[in-house]
C-alpha cells in the first residue's frame, strides 16, 4: 500500500469505529422515557444518532489518543462536543435562522417534529453535553472534568460559536473585509474544532505550554474546513452534501469565496492544511491520524 | 417590629442587595464588544439585567449563607443559574413556543431584537452559565465547580426543566391526571428551584446525607411556586405580572388550577409552604431568609 493508502485506511478505520462509538454512547445515555417527554428525547436521538462527519469527535479522540487517554473517557467527551455541534445545527436550521429543510440527508428536526420541539431538543442537547462532561464517569479527576466544561463553554457561547453565528447573520447585509470574515469563521466553526483538540489535550493532561503546536494545528484546519464548506456550498451537490447548497450566494453573504474566488480559496485551504501538518512535526506516527484528518478536510465533498 | 415585619425587612434587604449583585455581575461579565457580536451581547444584557424576581439567586445565596460560603462565590453561582432561567424565558417566549410579547414588563427579546437573535442570545446565556461555573473565580475547589455544573446541567436538560417544558406542551392536548401534572411541574419549575438550593449546599460542602431537609424544602416550595404561578395566570393583572396572563386557560392547558379549583389550589400552596418551613426545623435564625422566601412565594402577585 502507498503512504496515502495507509493514511486513508487509518482514517477510514478510525471514522468507522468512532461513528459506532458515538452512536452507541448517544443511544445509551438517551433512553426514551415512558412519559410525555418521549417526543423530546426522540427528537434529540433523531438529530444526534446516525450520520454526520463526526469531525469534532474524530479530532478529540485522535488528540487524546496521542497522549494515551483512556478510550471511554475520550468517547464520552467526544459525545459531549458532538452534542453541542448537533444542537447548533438544529437551531441553525430553524425557520427564523437559516430555514433549512434538509440536514445529514434527512428532514431537519423542525420538519420531522415541529419547531417548538426543535428548540427544546437543541436546548436539551446543550445541557446534556455539560452533564456528560461533569459526570465522574468521564474522568475521575475533577480538574480535568471542570476544565473540559470550561473549554466547551468558552468555545460554544458568545465568545465562540454563537458569537460567530451572530456575525454570520450580520454578514448578509454588512460589508466585511477578509480580516473580519476570518475572525467570523474562527468563531463560528474554528472555536469548536479548536475545543475538540483542546479537550483531547486536557484529557491527556498536556501542560498549557506544551499545547502551542496543537492550537496552531487546530486554527489552521479550522479555517481550511470553513473554506471547503464555502466551496461545497458553491459547487456542491445537495444529494452528496446532505444539506441545501448555494445558500450563501442566494443570501448575498460574503465568504472566503466571494472575497478570494474559488481558485485562490482552494489554494489557501491547501496551504492551511500543509501548515497544520507542519505543526505536528515534533510528533511521530502517533500523530498520523491528526495528519490524515487534516488531509481529509480538504478532500471531502460533504 | 412584629416577627412578620422582621422577616419582611430581612427579605426586602436581601432581595435589594441580590438584585444589585446579579445585575452588576451580568454587567461585568458581559461587556459589549466592538464588533458584529455587539447585537448578541446587547440582547443577552437586555434579557438578563434588570427586572425579574431573582428567586433562584435568592434561594442559592440564602442556602449558601447558612453555611458561611464566600459571598462572591455564591453570587457568581447565582448569576449562572439565573442565566439558565433567563435563557429558558427567551426561548419560551418565541413565536413557536408560547409566543409572548411581554416579559418582566418590557417587550420580549424576539420583539425588541428579532427571532434569530433571541435564539442565539438564549443559547449564549446557556453556555455562559457553564463558563461562569467552570471558572476558578467561582470556587478554588474543582470538585465544587464540577459538581455545580453537574447539578445545573441535570436540572436544566431533558430530565429537568426542558423535559418539563416538553410535557407542558403535550399538556395542551393530552388528559393529564394530578400525578402527571405534579411530575410536569417538578421538572419544569421545581428542578431549577431545587438546583438553586442544591448549588448553595454544594458551595457549602454540605455532605449528601446532610441535604435531605434541603431537598424537602426545595421540593415543597417548587410546587407551591408553580401553583401560585397558575393562580397569577388565572387571576392576575398583566401590568403587575409583567407578562401576559390568562394564557393557560386560552390554551386549554391543564394545571393545578383546572384540576383542583382556585380555593383548593391556594390551600395546597399554603400547606406546601408550611411543610417547607418545617423541613428547616433543625436550623436556627440562619435559616430565616429561606423561611422568608417560602412565605414570599405564596404572597407574591407577580
Amino acid at each position: 500500500m502507498t503512504m496515502a493508502g495507509v493514511a486513508d485506511s487509518l482514517l477510514a478505520d478510525a471514522r468507522a469505529r468512532i461513528e459506532r462509538e458515538i452512536d452507541a454512547t448517544f443511544d445509551r445515555l438517551l433512553p426514551v422515557p415512558d412519559d410525555a417527554r418521549a417526543r423530546l428525547i426522540e427528537a434529540m436521538r433523531y438529530a444526534a444518532i446516525g450520520g454526520g462527519k463526526r469531525v469534532r469527535p474524530l479530532l478529540l479522540i485522535a488528540t487524546a489518543g496521542m497522549y494515551g487517554v483512556d478510550r471511554d473517557s475520550a468517547v464520552r467527551a467526544a459525545t459531549a462536543i458532538e452534542a453541542i455541534h448537533v444542537y447548533s445545527l438544529i437551531h441553525d436550521d430553524l425557520p427564523c435562522m437559516d430555514d433549512d429543510g434538509l440536514r445529514r440527508g434527512k428532514p431537519t428536526v423542525h420538519i420531522a417534529f415541529d419547531e417548538a420541539t426543535a428548540v427544546l431538543a437543541g436546548d436539551s442537547l446543550h445541557a446534556f453535553a455539560f452533564e456528560v462532561l461533569a459526570d465522574p464517569q468521564t474522568c475521575a479527576d475533577p480538574f480535568v472534568r471542570v476544565d473540559l466544561a470550561r473549554a466547551l463553554g468558552a468555545a460554544s457561547g458568545a465568545h465562540g460559536m454563537a458569537g460567530g453565528q451572530m456575525m454570520d447573520m450580520v454578514a448578509e447585509t454588512a460589508e466585511f473585509d477578509l480580516h473580519t470574515i476570518t475572525r467570523l469563521q474562527q468563531l463560528k466553526t474554528g472555536a469548536l474544532l479548536g475545543a475538540a483538540v483542546e479537550m483531547g489535550a486536557i484529557l491527556g493532561k498536556v501542560p498549557h505550554d506544551g499545547r502551542t503546536h496543537l492550537h496552531g494545528y487546530a486554527r489552521d484546519i479550522g479555517l481550511a474546513f470553513q473554506i471547503v464548506d464555502d466551496l461545497i456550498d458553491h459547487e456542491g451537490d445537495a444529494s452528496i452534501a446532505g444539506k441545501a447548497v448555494g445558500k450563501d450566494e442566494q443570501a448575498g453573504k460574503q465568504t472566503f469565496l466571494t472575497l478570494l474566488g474559488a481558485e485562490r480559496a482552494r489554494e489557501q485551504a491547501r496551504l492551511l492544511v500543509d501548515q497544520a501538518v507542519e505543526h505536528l512535526g515534533q510528533h511521530g506516527s502517533e500523530a498520523d491520524l491528526l495528519r490524515a484528518i487534516a488531509r481529509y478536510i480538504i478532500e471531502r465533498d460533504h
